[in-house]
C-alpha cells in the first residue's frame, strides 16, 4: 500500500536548516533534547498528517506521496516549498515616532523580536532615531532538510475517525470510553458523556473535528454530536431505566470497530 | 384543574411594599412604567413558575397552590415568607481603615450602596471617621403585597419542555425550527442545528435545561442533546443524502406535538 493524497498517516521527523545543520523541529524527544528545543508540555509522539492538505510544509507534503509504511527517507526542501523566499520588501525602516505609534516603547537591540500590528519582526539594526525591522519568517529563504520515518497508515474508517478526534481533543481520544462513535449510511454519530460538556472551547473543537471528517471522509454526509445526560433525581434501584430494559434506537451506540 | 406542587404555570403579578404601596416588581409593562421601574432590555410577559420550587418568594409560592386558570388574587406576604426579617447583626460599624481595607475609597453618604467582599450594603449613617453599613437585603423586614393573575397552566409534555427550554434559551425557543425535540420511552432527544453551537455559555444553558427537565418531568430518564452538522463539501446535486433516501433511526426527529 503506497501513500496517496488525503490519506491519514503518522510520521516522525527531524527538520534541519540545511546550511547550518541546526535542528529546528522534530517529533522525537531525544532529538529535541539534543537540539535544546525540548518542551515538557509537548507530546513527543508521531504526528498525524493528512497527505496533501498542507498540514506540513509543501515540500514535505509532496515527498510523502508514493511512500510505504515503515519507509525512512530524507528530503531537501527549497525555500519556495518551505517557509518562503526572503522578501526584501519585508525589511522596513521604522522611525522612533512610528515605533511609538506602534506601541513599541522599549530600547531596541539587534536580534530582539518586537510585535507590530500583531506581526512579529526581528530587529536587524537599531540606531538612536530609527530601526531596521525584518518581518520575514525566521526560516524564510532557508533550504530545509527533513529526515522522515513513516510510522503507520490509517486504513479503517474507525482508525481515521479516532485519529481526527484525537488531533483536536486529545483528552477525549485517550479515554476511549468517553467518545463512542458509529457510522450508519452517511450519518456519523459521536456520543459524549456529560463530563465532556465543559471542556474549554468544546463547541469549537467539535466544529474542527467535523471539518476534518467532512473533508477527509467524504462518505460522511451528516455528523451528530450527542451529549447524554442522565436524570440524577431517579433512584438507582429504578427498574424503568430504558437503556437496560429496551434500548431505543439511538441509545447505546457502540464503536463497532 | 387546580394548581399543584411542581406544576408549570404562567403568571403576571404586581408586587408592592405593603406599608408604602410602592411597586418594586411586576411583569406588566404598563405597571412598570407607572412605578418608574421599566427597563427596555427586559421582556414584559407572563413569568414561568414551577410551583413550590422556590422560583418566587415562598409566600407567593404557597399561595399559588389550589388556584385555577384565569384566577386573580391578592396575597400578603410577611417578611419571613418574603425577603426575610431584618437582622440587627447585619448593621455594622465600619471604621475608615476597615473601609480602605475593603477598597472603599469614595466619600460615603447615607443611602449610597457600597460593595464589600462582594456583598452590597446600604450606608445608613456616614461620619468622618466611620460609617454604619446595613447588609440586610433592601426588602428585608417588609410585608409585601402581591396581586397575581394566573394566565395559564402547562398541561402537555411538549408545552412543559418548550417552557423550560425558553426559560434558559429564549433565543432558541422562539424560533421553533431551531429546537426540535421528541420523547421516546424515557429518552428525550433535543436536536439543534449547527448555528446554535456557538451561543455564549451554551454548554451551561444545556446543563440548566437538563436540570429543570429532570426535576420537573421525572418521566425523562435520559436527555440527548444532538448537534447536527452537514458536510459542506458535498455538492447539492448528490443523490446519496441519507436523510431523504432512507433515514437512519436518529435522523429527522420531529416535535410530535
Amino acid at each position: 500500500m503506497t501513500i496517496e493524497q488525503r490519506q491519514l498517516i503518522y510520521i516522525d521527523y527531524i527538520a534541519k536548516v540545511k546550511e547550518t545543520d541546526d535542528v529546528f523541529d522534530t517529533t522525537l524527544e531525544e532529538e529535541a533534547k539534543k537540539a535544546d528545543i525540548y518542551r515538557s508540555d509537548q507530546e513527543w509522539e508521531p504526528m498525524l498528517v493528512a497527505v496533501g492538505e498542507s498540514w506540513v510544509v509543501s515540500g514535505l507534503d509532496k515527498a510523502l506521496i508514493g511512500r510505504k509504511k515503515k519507509e525512512e527517507f530524507e528530503v531537501e526542501v527549497p525555500p519556495a516549498d518551505g517557509f518562503g523566499e526572503r522578501d526584501p520588501k519585508k525589511i522596513v525602516v521604522y522611525t522612533r515616532r512610528k515605533l511609538l505609534e506602534a506601541d513599541v516603547k522599549e530600547e531596541l537591540r539587534p536580534g530582539m523580536v518586537v510585535t507590530i500590528d500583531g506581526l512579529p519582526a526581528v530587529v536587524r539594526v537599531a540606531g538612536s532615531g530609527r530601526a531596521l525591522l525584518d518581518f520575514n519568517p525566521p526560516l524564510a529563504g532557508k533550504t530545509l532538510s527533513y529526515t522522515v520515518f513513516i510510522r503507520s497508515i490509517c486504513t479503517t474508517f474507525n482508525e481515521k475517525v479516532r485519529a481526527l478526534i484525537k488531533r483536536r481533543a486529545r483528552q477525549l481520544a485517550e479515554k476511549k470510553d468517553l467518545f463512542r462513535f458509529r457510522k450508519k449510511n452517511g450519518l456519523l454519530t459521536i456520543k459524549l458523556s456529560e463530563s465532556e460538556m465543559y471542556i474549554k472551547d468544546f463547541q469549537l473543537i467539535k466544529k474542527g473535528i467535523a471539518n476534518d471528517v467532512f473533508k477527509l471522509l467524504p462518505e460522511v454526509l451528516i455528523i451528530h454530536f450527542i451529549e447524554e445526560l442522565t436524570n440524577p433525581f431517579i433512584e438507582e434501584e429504578t427498574t424503568q431505566e430504558p437503556a437496560t430494559e429496551s434500548p431505543p434506537p439511538d441509545v447505546g451506540l457502540e464503536d463497532k470497530e
